[in-house]
C-alpha cells in the first residue's frame, strides 16, 4: 500500500522537483498538488514536460483546506515562503499528518537567531524543539520518527557535508572562527520568479556576489556546524559565507577555506581524501572523489549525490574543501525525499538511483 | 532472467546515453561496454556523473572480440562511426546475438543512395533487405523479430513523426515535392569531439546553419518519406532539408512547411490538431500538445517523448509542423531502448517513464 | 557642431544600444534621455556597464515635455510601444525637430495592413505617407531628406537584405507566392521584460517557435517585398514566415528558401553567390560571404553588418538564402545611426565603425 | 604618424582581442601579424567577425623573421606560450624595438620562484631585472620608459588591483599571511584550444574549481603584493589563490578575503567603499561601484575597466573585496593597449572609450 504524499506550493521549482522525483518512487501516490496560482490547471500545463507523466490537477487550498489535506495524507511537504510556513505547519501537524518544511521556519534551535535573519518573529517557537534537521548524514536516527522535519537550506547542506568530518572529530581538527565558505549557486536557487533580475538577458553571461554579508544561510551554517563541534549553544562557529549567482540552471559548489588545528594528523592531500573517504564510507549520497578529481555541478545535477574533496594547500597551510550537489537535488527536494525514505522505513536510495541523465 | 546487453562504442554520448537507460531499465544486463579510447578505465571514469551507477570497466575489443561479445549477448548495440559499422555488423549477426546499429549503414534500402549519400562502397548490401528501420511508430511488427535494426537518424526521426500523418493517408493528404524541413540541433548532436569548432567560445551566443545542401539526413528522410507515401522506390518525395547548431547541449527541433492537396478536409489549425491527435493516439511517446501549445525542447530532453504540433497558416495556404525531442533520447539511444522493448516482448515503455527532471 | 540627439524611451535594450551607438559617434551630443521608470536615476544606474561613459540624468517626459524636448534636438529618436509612437510622434514633428521611430507604427503604407496586423486604430495616418521606412540599402535619397523615418523591424531587415536582390531585379528572379522565411532571434528581441517567460531558467537550454501565424513581421515584410518586386499595391508576395526563440542574448538569423523563375540565369550556388556580391558591391553593412562561408549569429553580434550568402539546392530545385544580423545592431539600433549619417550628410559608416570584440 | 605595432601569435583570443583593440586605436598601424597555423589566411578568415575590419594577411616567422618584424615596428606584442616568450623577446629587443610580452615569462623579479611555478628554466634571467610589470596603476612612471614590459596575468591583475589599496597604505591595513582570493573565469581564459575539456557539451552547465595548488598566478600574485607592502624580497604576502572555471565566455570576478590589522581606522562597509573611491579617484579604468552595489562580469566585459567593491564582516570581522573584469579586457589585451599609451605618450584611454555594447 502507498505512502500518500501531499506537496503545498507544488509549482516552484522545489515543488516541481518533488513531484518529478515522487513521480517514480515506487512507494508514494501523490494525493494534493496545492497551487493558489494555477488552481484548477493541471500540473502538466504549468510543466509541459511532466504531460503524461503527472497531469494531476491542481487544488487550492481554498478549495481543499489544510486540514483535509493534512488527514488524507500520510506526509504533508511544505514549499511555502519563509514566515507563511510557520502558520501552515502547525495546523497540519495537528491534523495528524507528518510534515517535511522546506523553508528556514524550522531549521533553528536558537528562536533569536532565526528571527534576527529572517527579520520575523516565530508565531509557534515551541515547535523548534521539535523540529529535526532533515540531513540524514547526521540525524538519521531522529529522523526515523520525526514528526516535523525541517529540509535544510542548499547552502548549508553543501558547507556541513564538506565541514562535518573536521568538526564531528574529537578533538576537532580545524579552528572553528577561521572558516570560509565562498559557494556558487544556478539560477533555480533563487527560485521561479517574475523578475527583471533575473531574467534571461540580465543573467546570460553575467556572474556575481550578491548576499555578502548576512546572508540567512549564513546563520543556520553556523547554528548547525556549531552543534557538530560539540557547542550546544550553536555559537561556536563563526564561518564567513559569500553566496555568489552563476548562469547555468541547477547545481551549486562550496569551496571552504579552513585552517587545521595541530590534532590534524595526516596534514596532507592523500590524508584528507582518505580521511573523508573513511567518514563517509557508509554513506550512499555522499561521494568522496579519487585522489587529483575535483567536482562539477555536472557531474551531480539531477541525482541526490553531493561530490567533495579536498586538498592541503602547503603554501597557506590551509585546508580546502570542495562540495558539489544539484541546488534542487540533495540541495533540496530530493535530500527530502532521501528522509521521506527514512522516515518511513524504506531503504535510504528508494527512488533515487536514477540520474537525470548520461551526458 | 535478465537481457544481456552489450555495447560496442559506448563512451560517444549516444553511448553514454544508451548506459544511462539501460542503467534504469530493470530487465537489462549491461554485458560488455567497448571503448577502444578508455579501455580499462571504469566507465564512471570517464562520465563522473555515473560514479556509482555504472562503475562497469571499459574493455577493448581487441581483448573482447566481437564473436564473444556475441555470443555472451542477447542483443549487441553498435554505437560506431558510419563505414565501421558496416564492417562490425556482419560479424556480429554471424555469431548469433541481434544487433541495434545507431550508424547510418543500415538505415536506406537502395545501396546507391547509402553509397552516394556517405560516399562509401558498402561492403554488404544483402543486409540492407533484411534489416528493419528502428522507428517502433511506423515498423512495430517488423521490429518484434527483426535481427538487425537501423536506429533512425535524429533529424530523420523529427521529420518523419511530424509528416507521417500527411502521407501515410489515402489519398496522401500533401504535396510530396513541396515539403521543407527547416531543423535546429543542439550541440550533443556534434558527438563528443576534440575540435576547436565545438569549443565552448567557439559555440556559446553562435547559431549558424550547416550542411545546408546534401546533408545525409535528406536522403535518409526523403527515402523513409517516399516508403510511407506508398512509393517502394523511395524517391517519390523530395524534401529540401536544412539542419541549423544551436548553443544547448540536448534537443532538436524542426519546423516544416507542406502544402495541402485537395484532400485535405479539415483545412484549419484545430483540424490539423484533431488528425494528429487521433492519428497518434495509441503511440505512448508522441505527444501531441493542446491547441495554442508550441513544442520547445525543454520539454522533452531528458526523455523518450517527441512532442508535436500543427497550424495552418491562412495567409499562404501552408500546413506548419512543429516537433521537438531530446537528439539523445527519441532521437538516438532512448528510442534504441523503446526498439529493444519491441523486440524482446517488453511494455514498450519499460525503463523509459522517468523524466530526467523536473524543471 | 555636434547635432543633438534625444531618445525617448532609452532605457529598453534598442534604447540601450541607441546610447551606446551614439556615445561613440564623433558627431553626436546626447541630449535628453528619457524614461518614465527610471526617471532622475543616472543611465548608468540602469546599465551599469556605462558607468563612467555615459552618465546622463534620465527625465520623464512629465518633466521636460515632448515640446521642448523636440525644440532643443535636432534629432528625436523613439523607441516606444507600438500604439504609443503614432500619438507621440505627430507632436514631435510638429515642434520642428525630425524623428526615427522603432516602432511599427509608421512602417506601412496601407493603414489597413498596419491596423489588421497591429489590431490599433492609426491616430494619424496621413503620415504613413511622408515616413521613409529606414532601409538605407532600399531608401537611401529618401532618407536624406526625410522628416519621419520609420526603422524597420529586426525579421523584416534581414529578410528583405537576403531577398531583395532577386525580387529588384527586371524581370524578377524567384516566385513571389512561394517564399519561405524561416528565422531565429535572441532573446533580447522580446524587450527588457518583467515576465517569467523570459526569465533564465525558462529559456537556459530551451528552443521553440513563437507567433507561428499572424506574426506582424509577416505582413511588414510582405508589403516591402511587394514593393521592392515592382507590386506599388504591396500584395504580389505572400512569404510564409515562422519566428522562433533561441538562448542567446543577440543575433538573428534567418533562413529562406525560393524557387527560381526560369529568369535565373546562373542557377548554381556560385551563381547566387556572384550575383550577390556584385548587388551588394557598393554596400558598406552588408557582406556577401567568400564561397564555402555560412554565416554565424557571433559574427555580427555587437556590428550594424549583415552577412548574407545562397546556396542552390540542387535536389529541390529551391534557392536557400542565409542572412545573419544582431538584432538589435543592424536589427534596430545601429541601423537607426547608419540612417542618422544618411539624414544628416555624414559617412554612412561614422561611428559604426568599431566591432564589440574579436572574441 | 602613426606607432607601428605588430602582435607575434595574434590568432589566439588574446591576440584578437589585441587586434580588436587597436583596430579602433587612431594612432596604431598593425604592421605585422603573425600566425604560425593559419599563416597566409586573411586575419578576417580566421575570425570572420573582422571581414572588412581587419583583413590582413597572416605571416609566419619563417617567411618575416622576428629581425624583421622588430625593425619595422616601434612596438612588438608577443602572445606566446610560455616557455616560448622567453626565447623571442630578447631577439625582438636585440633588433631595436619595445615589447609587451604577454606570458608569465617576465612577470617574475625572483627567477627562482619563476621556475618554480612554471618548471621551466629561464634563459635569460638578466631581463626579468629590466622588465617592468604592466600595470600602470602601479608602474606608471617606469611604463613610460620602459624597453620590456611584463602584461600581469588575469588573476594577478584583479587580485592585485583589490587588494592594493590595503597593502600600498604605511602602516598596511590588512594581515598579509591571511588573505585568500577566490576567483571565477570565462571560458576565453584557457585559450583557444582544440580540447575536450573545453568542448561545449562539457562546459555548459558545468562549474568547477581548478589548479587549486600551486596555481602558476598565485606566486605572481604573492611576489607583486609582497611588492606592494614594502617587502623587496617578495616573500611577506601569503594569499591562499583557488581558480574555478564557469560556463560563460568572457569575464573574471575575484572575492578577496583578509583580516583588518588594528590601523584599520573606519572599520565599516562604507568606510571601505570611501577608502576604495579615494585611493582610486584618479584612475579612468578603476571604478570603484557605490555603495550597495556589488561588481558583476557582464558590466565591464569588453572593456578596460576593472569594477571593485568592498563589504567589512561584522559578524566574522573580515573584510570581503570584490573585483570584477573582461579577463581578455583589463585582464589581458586591452591593459596591454592602456600600458601602450603610457609607453607611447597618449592619454591613457585613447582607443579605449568605446564599451562593446550596451546590453
Amino acid at each position: 500500500m502507498s505512502v500518500k504524499v501531499s506537496i503545498v506550493g507544488s509549482t516552484g521549482y522545489v515543488g516541481a522537483e518533488l513531484v518529478h522525483g515522487f513521480s517514480g518512487h515506487p512507494e508514494v501516490e501523490l494525493k494534493y498538488l496545492t497551487s493558489e496560482t494555477f488552481k484548477e490547471k493541471k500540473f502538466s500545463d504549468v510543466y509541459p514536460v511532466f504531460r503524461g507523466i503527472c497531469d494531476n490537477t491542481l487544488v487550492s487550498t481554498s478549495d481543499v483546506p489544510y486540514k483535509t489535506i493534512a488527514q488524507e495524507s500520510d506526509l504533508v511537504i511544505t514549499a511555502l515562503p519563509h514566515g507563511v510556513s510557520s502558520k501552515v505547519v502547525p495546523e497540519l501537524l495537528e491534523a495528524g499528518c507528518r510534515v517535511i518544511d522546506h523553508s528556514g521556519d524550522f531549521r533553528y534551535k536558537d528562536v533569536a537567531t532565526y528571527e534576527r535573519s529572517y527579520k520575523l518573529t516565530h508565531p509557534d517557537p515551541e515547535l523548534l524543539k521539535e523540529a529535526v534537521y532533515g540531513l540524514p548524514e547526521l540525524y538519521r536516527e531522529q529522523l526515523k520518527t520525526a514528526r516535523l522535519v525541517a529540509n535544510p537550506g542548499c547552502y548549508p547542506t553543501c558547507s556541513i557535508i564538506a565541514l562535518t568530518p573536521f568538526l564531528k572529530s574529537n578533538p576537532i581538527l580545524i579552528h572553528r572562527q577561521d572558516i570560509i565558505i565562498d559557494a556558487v549557486s544556478g539560477v533555480t536557487g533563487a527560485g521561479r520568479k517574475e523578475n527583471l533580475e533575473y531574467s534571461f538577458c540580465e543573467l546570460d553571461e553575467s556572474f556575481k556576489p550578491y548576499g555578502v554579508t548576512g546572508h540567512r544561510h549564513s546563520t543556520e551554517i553556523n547554528e548547525q556546524l556549531s552543534f557538530i563541534s560539540g557547542d550546544d549553544n550553536g555559537k561556536a562557529v563563526k564561518a564567513a559565507f559569500t553566496p555568489h549567482l552563476a548562469p547555468f540552471k541547477r547545481g551549486m559548489l562550496a569551496t571552504v577555506y579552513a585552517k587545521p588545528t595541530k590534532f590534524f594528523e595526516d596534514l596532507s592531500t592523500d590524508g584528507i581524501v582518505d580521511y573523508l573517504t573513511s567518514f563517509y564510507k557508509d554513506e550512499t549520497f555522499v561521494r568522496v572523489l579519487p585522489k587529483g578529481v575535483l567536482p562539477d555541478v555536472k557531474n551531480v545535477n539531477g541525482s541526490n549525490y553531493i561530490d567533495i574533496t579536498g586538498v592541503y594547500d602547503e603554501d597557506t597551510g590551509l585546508i580546502k574543501l570542495f562540495s558539489a550537489q544539484d541546488n534542487l537535488g540533495k540541495g533540496a527536494a530530493l535530500q527530502a525525499i532521501q528522509t521521506f525514505n527514512v522516515m518511513f522505513g524504506f531503504p535510504e536510495d528508494t527512488g533515487l538511483k536514477t540520474l537525470s541523465r548520461g551526458v
